[in-house]
């Protein structure tokens, strides 16, 4: 089966000058794969022929006039630019003419015209995003990433069924091991919704493990990690400010003085190999899961390198049957009626008119 | 002026062990500390003997004959051990007799002990943890790391509070810098309690910096970072599994091939350095504030070169006068009734006899 990916192409902090490179060199390694680029056709197109590519069969550009700032307000993204790179990107999945859109632009635009776009599936209140991590043991899947605070102990659920059913599709594993983050403070284990949350998962009939600890993500204790989107959220920008800062220490030592220099032009290739292996970039692509359709979140700031790792991911869940696994999964999951949601702002659209 | 500390020499998971090696340690370096080592006498005693030192001015024995478990309830420790090394070592601090208390014990009971001992500050509802993390422009200091979960906004206000009073008393700055741990989704800015609490923070006459992402944690952007206990435990644990993984990688790689090991011996002076930098027992001993007194929570694993921190930690808020800065801080916070607590069980002592 082919399968045909939408590309965002004007979304992020670079927009095509990034996305149609990665795009090119997408396809020039994986043939199986056609990409419709949607944006602003000129600057596509001026991207396209910088790099000496042309538009064939298995590439195409479709056109839309307007682009969603990345500053902008997700509800007026929605209700005013009923044209943009990323809302086209998505009627173009809505419609079946591809099998999953791949954007880096604004995080809320995108969560809320993908919901509008293509609603959610049922036994799902809201969109979650998941993204991959390495472990000392290989890689975990965490969720959510941010697309919601404060959770009901439902959704920490939903979240639990929906890694699981996207780790099963791209990692083929059958089982997936399901953690729930909490703390370990003797007495006071975890608050209220997590606890509910961890009886809701022990009778889920997933492969729940328990509670787990911060630590335990990078560990790879389980396959899959559930959290409210604030503190997966934190969590993940911690790890990144950790990663920094110890980078940041080894290069100084390594700076030192002349004899450390040249300690560090000897292990040169070793630090090389290891800050490959740490390269966060191939783990670029957050899914946004829970809807109709398979929608890719790429870092903002992704460059080409990385936006790639995006498309691929984005290929792998429709690859893996994920919108189908999760769809007969979540049917007749126990879900709340929407009326606490984590959006300031009211979605006018959404109402029915 | 003499400062002495009372030890609650039972705690953690290797007891006097650990904890008498490093109070003598401590001695031998820092002449103008007294210290009383709370606990089983013979215990003690041995100890002391095996490292051949012998009680004096500096350093006497006080009896306690009981130990709180490292997994027992708090609310039972509190009720049925009221001879334990740290219900007696917090005694101590009561009556005066010492100014501060340091314990590597269960940390639920320390903080419910503690509460029932000292009581709270007037104007402060919870006591809250505060740890130092190493940053790349110097440290920072965390609060909550996990005896509050479930915060309101007020809570979070005197943890800033707290916090700024402990970086003035300890780090001499005058007026430290606030930040309020949340995220940076467009326009999911943080669930309702983080919202109210910026605006609590804003006008509280605090240097409130504003909002910061997990990743400023470890960038140093303020001296002071305020989050609910759930939140800083799970991002202190993560940081921790970060590190671990880093760690395993980079002595994976060195360890690839013989090539690669020859580097990591010509290396191995500066990842010595990199090393004894990041040493996270350097940065052992968390605060625990809002009591009428100190107390510093050590780690339970803490080995004696970690425990000896945890004493100079609990010395310098003698020195640094944090109880009395923080006294006069703290009359007339907004604050809410105890009706919100975190804790799982009723702390019958609490109640009116």
């Amino acid at each position: 089966m082919d399968i045909t990916v939408a590309i965002d192409c004007m979304g992020g902090d670079h927009g095509p000058h990034v996305t149609v490179p990665a795009v090119v060199d997408y396809l020039r390694h994986n043939p199986g794969t056609d990409i419709i680029l949607v944006g602003l056709p000129d600057a596509i197109e001026s991207e396209l022929r910088a790099i000496k590519f042309a538009p064939g069969p298995r590439l195409r550009v479709h056109a839309a006039s307007e682009v969603v700032g990345m500053d902008e307000s997700p509800a007026l993204a929605l209700r005013n630019k009923k044209n943009s790179s990323m809302r086209v990107a998505l009627d173009l999945v809505k419609s079946g003419e591809a099998q999953a859109c791949v954007s880096a632009g604004n995080t809320g635009a995108l969560i809320a015209t993908s919901r509008f776009v293509l609603k959610m599936l049922p036994g799902i209140d809201r969109p979650a995003l998941a993204v991959v991590l390495p472990t000392i043991r290989g890689r975990t899947y965490v969720l959510d990433l941010g697309a919601n605070v404060d959770c009901s102990a439902e959704h920490l659920l939903q979240f639990g069924v929906m890694g699981a059913t996207l780790v099963s599709s791209v990692e083929n594993k059958k089982r997936p091991s399901i953690g729930l983050l909490n703390i370990g403070e003797e007495e006071i284990k975890g608050n209220e919704v997590v606890k509910q949350a961890a009886e809701l998962l022990r009778d889920s009939g997933l492969n729940f493990y328990g509670n787990i600890e911060g630590d335990d993500i990078y560990k790879g204790t389980t396959d899959v990690v559930v959290c409210d989107g604030f503190v997966g959220n934190v969590a993940l920008k911690t790890s990144e400010g950790v990663a920094q800062m110890l980078s940041t220490y080894l290069r100084e030592e390594f700076r030192r003085n002349p004899l450390t220099k040249f300690a560090g032009l000897i292990a040169l290739p070793v630090i090389k190999a290891f800050k490959r292996r740490v390269d966060h970039r191939q783990y670029n692509g957050a899914s946004l899961l829970g809807l109709r359709g398979i929608v890719i979140k790429s870092h903002g700031a992704a460059d080409s390198y990385a936006f790639a790792f995006a498309i691929a991911r984005a290929v792998d869940e429709v690859r893996g049957g994920m919108l189908r696994r999760l769809s007969e999964r979540v049917a007749g999951l126990p879900h709340q009626p929407e009326n606490s949601s984590s959006y300031s702002q009211p979605m006018p659209e959404e109402r029915p008119t």
